[in-house]
């Protein structure tokens, strides 16, 4: 019996029993899951947003212990304790063979717990498809927590701070300053910026933001015009928008000075985005948008984290038993009590 | 008495007698003008879509003979023979000094012909700004015709292939194979693609693109589903699109690949375009779009077109005095005649 | 019985009967050689000048079809028809799983036919180690001589090119036109130089290169004052090395201009090269020199060959059996009859 | 009349009188000189190994007031005070005017207080030549110490970190932890890197390091062996070599890994440098060494310095007059008394 965190409709989570999971072909695995976690995009699932069945298990962030793999699995064995990517691919076709689950040429990108065809890791155990391309030992030096942060978040943060193009010197503006942002936060610092602006409205937010030695901006008060006024009337050259709104979107657009990037890692809505073609133009402007690779990012990130360079586990606010996963989704979605991101353990 | 092309109302543009213009500050110039030529993006003024005052002067495609300079020019004397970059800035801030006229931190990108204070080139003679950021001798092995296209649109049809980033062996796309079009086709092959797919509607300009060793593909037919064929269902590397209309610039969207990479130089209305910001998540786009930094991009090219490498006069179709403007422009509109480009002389 | 070309000691190389070759592990398999080719680096070891023992199986551009695999080689199977990359790792360690085998953790670089462990392929049949990564079959539209290409030269040409980072518009030179260098000169074009020099002392090697829109150079004739005058006494901006000899190597640090790049894909010998460090030091030199990742490359390079844009197969101007094969070293090493490259084929 | 530090012979320097520096030509300037330093590479002078005649002026590390503009001077007048680049151009040249010093076409990379034309500014007053390319009116927010280290130090060291192209989560080693060496590794810890291995035999340089958050190692005790235990027996993916000694180059091709980098930024002498080629080959390294273009890097040091985010002045350990420089430079080539770098007081 595999207790799990069942999807019913709009903000209708359950905790249910459902038969164990199989390797789903030759080439998968089964995890038992030790530690997930809940993502700022599992929202959008809670909030109905996103078209997903009823009876659908959530979750695409979880770390635990093989207990089961498919025969033509090659490179892991069941015992093995790993962190599974939250996006994946067939692990067959040329592009996931190299190493880019996100460009399947099969599948195209497919997540967790939000494809149809991928029950999610809020489960006592897991079925994971293409498993040599989708796990990692948890190295020497990772706590489980840390292991956790590899499977999405982290890595998107690096990739949303690589994307964008950040050089020596230059000014960084980091827009939602939630997990995901805070992880973009911290990585963005890997590029040696001269400043970095964090933006929010959440004051808890901007002090930790102003904690790791960013400028704290709050959004209720004229972000824009203490941005440029901070910056000469230049702006800035590089923007990591971490929200996925149109108005935090349009921000970007405005913020950034010319020749400089926007880079999007905030997963927006279904809605078509009412983009400014004329002025960015005049910007001369790169705007990247994308789910993030995260298997080619644990070999810059894994070090980093053993040398204490990235210390994400700090985003962890609340941890709570799974059987209380209605009760931790409710209290995510309301932001209060100082939440930022909840670890959820399987084994209670 | 200067001749010149003037715009009074949509569709309508005279040839008139206005006052010599004399260098506008102590780093400007005074061009008598040998060659001219109109852009597309004379139409967008053309058919009032971007708002110019009565009485201006249109153009910013022009080279010529220095006749006046002002006391601080340093690099340029009366007599030199010049081209002139069609974008340009002050010529002392920071960006400017540094070669990046896009970048100028007090007046932003302008465009002669376009922004109020740049009356333009398409006249017997014209004021430029920054002469020392703005201008080129004239190099040894260029013909006019070629100098003429130094001054907008090959940097830009190369500005378009470069911000690709077009690696060797990929397959790219580009969208409208007008002048501009023409000269990203030419420079995109500069960076070694396999094949290039060229898209348009008119017969003469795909015949033109298959002469270049292109793929062409009729736009009235499936475009989308040609190039999906053609890539296994994948679609492009990478697109440029010189057209700059909202169902080009969605279809760009439609034909990249994952991972791939918009680069859009058709210059775009004022109406926002709706940008389907969830399905370019799941490719993990990049989209690119600016005006051209002409100077900057001198350095390859003048080699290139010197060493035969790049041919981009072949886009003259059309040669006509300055006298017969109102004629040239309406022609040019009505891509009648097989007009790709007209050369205006304003002697005649 | 495996008939294959065995290595006796300097200039003594016989066709001899050895045991069929077996799987070397459980990710290995065997391939019955259908086309080998001689390679310039194996004249190092006719010469002596590399330390292998006598009996040993020379060759490592090989192609054909596997007759055997491994129980752990996951991606291939018996009846394929591929082409293996000369270089070649454990296939296991991280960096080999990445596709990068010149970094192999294990074992560091290895090439068949150089290394002890690692008899080669001019034979009728080898073994092969680390299958699913050494190994591609061969796509639809490429030849079996181009097949052969791409083991070796034709990917060692792209790479020496590619680490040069030509840009549009630079000059560069190519020193060396024997087959390695005529794919360096090949695809230096692939990255838009307005001008490629091309040094050797051959005339017909120069005139192939001539043929192909290169600036001819005899290296007989002051080839330093030659390109200096051509290019006003600046030097090229990059400069490909496919000799490995040291008076080429300092010729290259001559040739090249300030801020410019010298890639050397030429093999060089055991002694250390009398490196001039300050003159280096005042031109802000980069210097590289490497083996070629050869599977990294294939992605680039098949699109590339099928299009036509790559027509290395003109580089073989000889094909003879193997069991001409004394005869075959003797007449590469002589380079009479206009030899250029050698195919063998082991049927014969 | 202007004192200056006048060079006699090895080992003999002197304060001397000398004529007041008038501008070079009409593009020149005379600096006064407010602040001057000792660099490690004016050693080189002292020592003898480099040709200067008796006489001339030492040192290229200034900054002060602008006593005097030649006409053609644009961007700067007298009463500004200036940093000046301890490397120069012609400033005209088309290499210069794109603000390239070190690649001018004319007289290539020349340093003050090296080059015979070239008198140094450890001195009352200097000329400089190409006023409008060499100078940068002190930023806001910078010390006079700051500004020292930005006319070579802090700019090479950034140089030799940027060569390295280092990545987040990759290992690096600095080998020389004098001024350029502290310089460099406070640069490499700009580019995310996991590890910075330290390199020298002095503690107190050790202990520098290693205050700054890197990994110590003694040269005196095994250096290779110790930082390939670090590494797992792969080495590092890049290497900042700031001694230039044969020993310590060596030293840094064997440190590095496969596909890394080594990137010189330590003086050589005239003697070629015995290069293992083979091994290099086999490893597919890039090697670079080269003077550091200073000016184009101020764009991003600037703002670094401003923000705190780099440090450089604590480098200085020691402050004179002037008029004591004999003595200073023999305290810092006798490395006695903990000394780092010696800022002199022409004043005084």
């Amino acid at each position: 019996m595999n207790r799990a965190l069942v999807f019913h409709g709009k903000g209708d989570v359950r905790v249910e029993s459902l038969p164990d999971p199989t390797p789903p072909n030759s080439r998968g695995a089964v995890v038992r899951v030790e530690h997930t976690a809940i993502c700022g995009s599992d929202l959008h699932l809670y909030h109905g947003a996103l078209p997903v069945p009823p009876g659908f298990v959530l979750g695409h962030e979880f770390i635990g212990e093989l207990v089961e793999t498919g025969r033509d699995v090659r490179d892991f064995k069941s015992g093995d304790r790993v962190l599974v990517s939250g996006v994946i691919g067939c692990g067959e076709c040329p592009a996931c063979a190299g190493g880019h689950p996100i460009r399947c040429e099969r599948h195209g990108t497919r997540v967790f717990g939000n494809s149809r065809e991928l029950p999610g890791g809020q489960a006592q155990a897991a079925a994971v498809p293409a498993a040599d391309s989708a796990l990692l030992r948890v190295p020497e030096g990772i706590s489980p927590e840390q292991a956790v942060l590899l499977t999405d978040i982290l890595p998107t943060g690096y990739y949303g701070a690589r994307s964008a193009e950040i050089r020596p010197g230059q000014d960084v503006a980091v827009i939602g300053l939630g997990p995901v942002g805070q992880c973009a936060l911290d990585c963005a610092q890997l590029f040696g910026p001269a400043r970095v602006f964090a933006l929010d409205r959440v004051p808890e937010r901007l002090a930790a933001a102003r904690a790791k030695g960013a400028v704290a901006i709050d959004t209720g008060h004229d972000p824009l015009g203490q941005v440029l006024e901070a910056t000469g009337g230049q702006g800035v050259d590089a923007v990591i928008e971490a929200v996925g709104a149109d108005e935090t979107i349009a921000l970007s657009l405005q913020l950034v000075r010319v020749a400089g990037v926007v880079s999007v890692i905030g997963v927006p809505g279904i809605a078509p985005f009412p983009f400014p073609l004329l002025p960015a133009l005049m910007k001369d402007l790169t705007f990247r948008i994308g789910i993030c690779p995260v298997p080619e990012l644990w070999e810059a990130l894994v070090p980093l984290v053993r040398a204490g360079r990235l210390r994400p586990e700090t985003v962890f606010t609340h941890r709570m038993p799974l059987s209380r996963g209605a009760e931790a989704y409710a209290l995510f979605d309301s932001r209060r009590d100082g939440v930022m991101k909840i670890l959820l353990d399987p084994g209670r």
